[in-house]
């Protein structure tokens, strides 16, 4: 088996990014909720001051081998600040194409973004996972991780739309 | 009652938002957590390219009444960056004094952090609440927010320390 090679990701890979953003938010039953193009993503992510980091994961064409997509996984993370710890790292997004998977793939993206935080003078990297996705989450625990919402009682929530605005008063 | 004004906070409230920061872990019950100085909290939240942003309630003091401190509570927030929406932002922290709640200052700060969000072309906001502080997640919900954890399943994961330098062979 060809090995896979973890990089970041350049511009010209937004196309292949967002095709896998769109498989990750059906694989999490919410493909409704993907609002977000190329063009956002390449300006966004590609600029002078970017507001995220995306890592890929390539698989090289073996000859004899049926032509296939050669970006097989991503994992975009940003810096965020934690009032206790400083600086960090936050995975937005990892995901693998199931037919790509149980080779390591998620794992080599989790060790790279943890070599990331660490050179950043990271402490700590957070992530989110849904609840009745258990390889993931059995994956991260297996890896250290600890789950917040478990053992502390973190709840997610979020404002959006027609709340943010009559918020803002507009 | 002197009113409450929601500010920028500058360089020289560090000691007070640190002040707040340890007052807010303690009433998380995780107060051990916390390891930021105000110095690193003067150099990554004033600096050229900011780690976070913070605003805080400031209650002028009247004439004739006891001193007290001036700063009583604080927003610290961040840009964010979602795979299905963009550019967000997150609310790491929400923050009022004990003896000055009931008076709508964290409502203030929450409408201030969605004011900046949409002024910055963000259609969303997010934060975590612990699930004991049902205050807390009340008032979050009536001014509009989702529960993501209650109506999607979204658990809150964490890396750190000694598991980050394993994951990155150090």
């Amino acid at each position: 088996m060809a090995s896979v090679w973890i990089r970041e990701a350049k511009a010209g890979d937004c196309g292949e990014i967002l095709r896998l953003i769109r498989e990750l938010a059906e694989f999490e039953k919410l493909s409704d909720q993907v609002k977000i193009s190329e063009e956002a993503l390449r300006a966004d992510g590609f600029g002078e001051n970017p507001f995220y980091h995306c890592l890929v994961a390539e698989l090289p064409p073996a000859p004899g081998e049926q032509p296939r997509p050669c970006i097989v996984g991503y994992g975009l993370y940003y810096f965020i600040y934690s009032t206790w710890k400083g600086r960090n790292v936050y995975l937005e997004d990892i995901y693998v194409m199931p037919q790509y998977r149980g080779q390591g793939i998620g794992t080599k993206i989790i060790q790279k973004v943890a070599e990331v935080a660490l050179d950043k003078g990271c402490s700590q990297f957070r992530l989110a996972v849904l609840d009745w996705n258990k390889k993931a989450m059995d994956l991260y625990k297996a890896l250290g991780a600890q789950d917040l919402t478990a053992a502390e009682g973190w709840r997610a929530f979020r404002f959006e739309g027609e709340a943010m605005r009559t918020l803002a008063g507009r």
